[in-house]
């Protein structure tokens, strides 16, 4: 599947740098032999470390960059400081001019999504974009959207990430007809903001290809009651760090509970395998790369304080999106949308600061 | 504290209904023997099981009622089919004439708070009640609010809950400066919706007497880093459920994990112990009992699908929110907003709707 793609990596984002960057590309190497990598950033850096990979070496080209992209910079300073030179925007630019079909950065995700959004632009018939992420479930893993590229979304922007999702649902689980929810605080159709219940309507009006379950609450999330669940940036990225310090939080209850007696320690010490299958199964490195929906390019974010393990992960989410052709696959899903009523845009401050900073 | 108090019971209410209710009472009673009981419900059900827990029948009196409302019944239809008749109806009615100090139910959360609200009547500075439990952390609990009392908030009315959010827990917690923080999708003034940048620039600049933190992420509230987090009610309810959702999958897994193999089911006993402590440290019954505040008298909301334990936990919470007197303190502390200004507020539909009914 991943022939001949060409991957583009921001080789100077995230908390670690580009020890991150060229430890994960060796990861998913392994895994995905064919892939050629671009990796953008300071050759200085990156040089000695592919020496040490040679495998990574083998598979790369460097292009030297002067700046980066710091991970508080920001997104209208990013794009002043960054447009054309920084490794973040060399990585996006590459998959613009076709060098390479996805980029991957684990830096500041404002930066990232302000840069995606200036250098590919969004679909036809998209306003905003969306991240959206794998989240782990009781079924095994949904597609949740938007985690936090827009503040808020009208109830047409909220058809669109439903279409988007689903694309990408279709894609990275291999399934034929995902299922989409809509995230709301019940499930009867009175309840719930405007724009939920009215982006409810158009999905089960609109004719669209798609299986629309309905709405669906916080926990079915983690129930894995649909394959996709559909809600605005701001509710979106709540709900994904809440999960995130819940299970944190959980672990360290866990943790205290197995050093509290000797009895505990010595039960810890038996069930030492079955810790390490949990802990590989609660850890949050495997469901890393969240991916920018509705621009005309595909870019994954990776989390900033990931390690190798995690990048490699985000490395595998663009080799799914990319060797998928996941752009033309929701711009046709898109189309359908042509004609739809469309109710006024929400705005993204940020992303309306970057672009005033560049006019 | 408790001495002199009387508790209004639905009896009827949540999943299991009289037996549910009787068997909390009766758990409560031993940790707070001097309140007084007024239990609302079918006698023919009700008196049975007072005959089963002499404690609690003898701190009670029954109060006959032929209706309950359901835990389907819409607002509207239990306000149209239970007013004055119902046993949820009656607990309120009882705070409002006087009779008890605060109401417990484990009904139907919509129709209570329509009933409450009809009942009640919100405070003088308030248009919207919000619906305040606590939240299991790091550090030991915290409050949260609005868990879905009203969808959606405007600035003001977010101020209106850090207000009253703050004293439930100067009360709950018996500390005298709680901090407050407001739920965003990051730490920056730039960041969120309109109304939480326009509340948090309120409680900045309007001279209350809050430990105003700043803006909080979804990650924060497991970790506790403030006493009070504020947030409306449609992201407050998608929060909890998805906090819920995300505990239950984790312990799931780790059921999974210690059943997997010889060994690990080898640990589990030694440790068995630890798990039992584990167990009781993330069991949803000891955080039971959510407060509406903003009404003129004090209701206590238990989950529906609890158990005596649960039951008498939201028994716990009543107990100290009445006995504080915590609607008077809120009165207080809400006159210090006068003056503040007021944005347009924001519908809800299902109180809209039962007002409907009723006019």
């Amino acid at each position: 599947m991943s022939q001949g793609l060409t991957i583009a990596l921001d080789g100077m984002g995230g908390d670690h740098g580009p020890e991150t960057v060229i430890g994960g590309a060796e990861v998913a190497s392994v895994r995905h032999p064919d892939i050629r990598f671009l990796i953008f950033g300071d050759e200085a850096q990156i040089r000695p470390l592919l020496d040490k990979h040679p495998r990574v070496a083998q598979a790369s080209e460097i292009i030297h960059t002067d700046v980066s992209i710091s991970m508080d910079d920001k997104p209208s300073q990013a794009l002043r400081r960054g447009r054309k030179t920084s490794s973040m925007w060399r990585a996006i630019d590459a998959v613009k001019d076709g060098k390479a079909q996805v980029a991957v950065s684990a830096g500041n995700t404002g930066a990232l999504m302000a840069m995606a959004k200036v250098i590919l632009k969004t679909m036809p018939n998209v306003e905003r974009p969306a991240l959206a992420a794998l989240w782990p479930t009781a079924r095994g893993e949904s597609v949740a959207l938007d985690l936090g590229a827009t503040v808020g979304a009208d109830a047409f922007q909220l058809v669109q990430f439903a279409v988007m999702g689903e694309a990408f649902a279709r894609v990275i689980f291999n399934i034929e007809q995902p299922t989409v929810g809509l995230l709301n605080i019940g499930e009867e159709e009175v309840k719930g903001t405007e724009e939920v219940k009215a982006a409810a309507q158009m999905l089960r009006e609109a004719q669209l290809p798609i299986r629309f379950h309905g709405f669906v609450e916080g926990d079915d999330i983690a129930k894995g009651t649909v394959d996709v669940v559909v809600t605005d940036g701001y509710t979106g990225n709540i709900a994904l760090k809440t999960a995130e310090g819940t299970a944190r939080l959980i672990v360290s209850y866990l943790r205290g509970a197995m050093q509290s007696s000797l009895m505990s320690r010595i039960g810890y010490l038996f069930a030492r395998g079955a810790f390490k299958a949990l802990a590989a199964k609660i850890d949050p490195r495997s469901s890393n790369g969240a991916v920018f929906l509705g621009l005309n390019g595909l870019v994954v974010k990776s989390h900033g304080a990931t390690d190798a393990i995690g990048f490699a992960a985000a490395i595998d989410v663009a080799a799914d999106v990319a060797s998928a052709d996941l752009v033309s696959k929701i711009i046709t899903d898109l189309d359908r949308l042509t004609g739809l009523k469309h109710s006024p845009r929400i705005q993204n401050t940020e992303i309306a600061e970057s672009e005033a900073a560049l006019s």
